[in-house]
């Protein structure tokens, strides 16, 4: 066996059993690897396993003198410092779309609990106002999907099968990305403005980084209007969160679901008080298929690194 | 104005606004209409609106001795004799496909709520337990739907919009039904039976009727299996409930998701106390669109009705 291989962020064990039967794992289960194994421990360690959102900045890389992988569990890698890697020769990894069907089942199911109020209706049920006849605001006709207009930003796989998916819902498909991309029969729209404005749903299907922190802010709440819902999948960093709490509040917006979070895991707050706000964990990568696609990515990475050819899927 | 119209079943005023801008509407609000109108008054009714799962059997047209047209609020019809209508001269009429689309989507909400545990995780993170990290059984990783088997029962307007829903979703598509559709591109199979014992996922979208009466019984669910999920948005006359209950307290099925019920409105009991059980009101023709289009075709049936040409949409 190569090796070792460090686990740098948390993960469940379940997740790290079948890259351990082909790699010599140690894991410093999210606490700073200085912290929890000496330096000639750290000396051995050539690459690294990590949550693509969790901060990975020059501090930690110069802890490791020999590293010279960065290994992404997941599509994401913005918690990474690019810059200070390619500095320090260490090639950076990812799973490119091994999760794109999970994430995109998850923001359909999101829009969809939202729009159609499952979560509330659950409740009425289960509490008996159905049977007791208790009048209920949320049970008033919602607007339904066909027709309805969704706003992908953010064009890659899973924007692409969020898309697909949309279009069998009979929604009308809009999208914001930097590439036009002529193969798919969706609307093009040169800006970001441009897609709020226009669309009902906004599905939040960008790639995080410093030029997407914060990108829908209060005047993007505003744009997307009473009766518009936001959906993110991404990650946290891209919404405003204090705008987005304040737009719920005054009803600027309709209604939001998210998976995902400006500081995980979320503490309960003023945005999960709110009964028109979806809330998950983080799960959109989450189903067993997804997770072997990324489990064999990143066994397919750091068998190229240790065999001297790179890596199988570099992020550039 | 023709009319008076009677409205047998309990709707929402706002449903039938605009139905009674066309016609003069009486209002029996669901009580047995001699007890609510004079005979002269039942004399004059020649028409009258109902929801379709209600009883409405020949001692209810016996009190109403010129009526010539049931009308149906949707697509069913499984609460109205139609022997003892026919043998009355009275023309059954309905709104086919109108809610098909709304129907469908909520029917793959519930498959996607109950496989991915939406509720379950919405209440995790707003009750502080993914903050506090506290285990959950719930968040073990679920199987996704990509390469799943989905079972339709019944492939109506409804069961269609599923199948293409479903195939968006990257899953693989069976279907039982009375004919064999050539131009389906999903997977026939010729019993019922074939295709429980196949399918992960069993999708109940069949016509209610005496033929279809708890066809989803104790030998149906055990050959649906432990990793299957029921999701019923037929009617609640097609599921036995006390079996379906003993197969989710015994693990017989991994989980259900139900919009509709035995008895409606249903009351909290034994199905409702389950974590593993999604329940909604009756709510999948729940939408501005779906009852704009059912408002549409009541006007048509009843317009077409009192301009002597039978009814636009007829019960055959």
């Amino acid at each position: 066996m190569p090796g070792p291989v460090l686990i740098y962020s948390r993960f469940p064990k379940a997740l790290m059993k079948r890259i351990s039967e082909k790699f010599d794992l140690i894991d410093a289960a999210g606490k700073p690897p200085v912290t929890v194994f000496s330096k000639d421990e750290l000396a051995n360690v050539r690459a690294l396993i990590t949550a693509g959102g969790q901060s990975l900045r020059a501090d930690v890389m110069d802890t490791l003198p020999n590293l010279g992988a960065i290994v992404c569990y997941g599509t994401g890698y913005d918690g990474v410092d690019l810059e200070a890697a390619k500095a320090r020769n260490i090639v950076v990894a990812n799973s490119p779309a091994a999760n794109a069907s999970a994430v995109a089942d998850l923001a359909m199911m999101l829009m969809l609990t939202a729009t159609r109020k499952i979560i509330p209706a659950d409740q009425y049920v289960r509490s008996g106002g159905w049977a007791a006849a208790t009048p209920s605001p949320l049970m008033t006709a919602p607007a339904g999907l066909p027709g309805a207009k969704i706003g992908v930003y953010g064009m890659g796989a899973i924007g692409r099968k969020i898309a697909s998916r949309a279009a069998a819902f009979e929604m009308d498909v809009g999208y914001f990305n930097r590439t036009n991309y002529a193969d798919l029969p969706y609307t093009y729209f040169p800006t970001l403005e441009g897609l709020v404005d226009w669309c009902d749903i906004l599905m939040v299907a960008v790639r995080a980084g410093a030029d997407t922190q914060h990108i829908i802010n209060a005047d993007m709440l505003k744009r997307l209007g009473p009766n518009g819902t936001v959906v993110n999948i991404s990650r946290g960093s891209t919404i405003d969160e204090k705008a987005l709490v304040a737009a719920l509040r005054d009803k600027t917006i309709a209604a939001a679901a998210l998976d995902v979070f400006e500081t995980e895991p979320h503490k309960p707050d003023a945005l999960t008080e709110f009964p028109n706000v979806v809330v998950t964990p983080h799960i959109g990568g989450h189903t067993l298929e997804s997770h072997a696609g990324m489990q064999g990515c990143v066994i397919q990475n750091l068998t190229a690194f240790y065999a001297g050819k790179g890596v199988a899927h570099p992020v550039t």
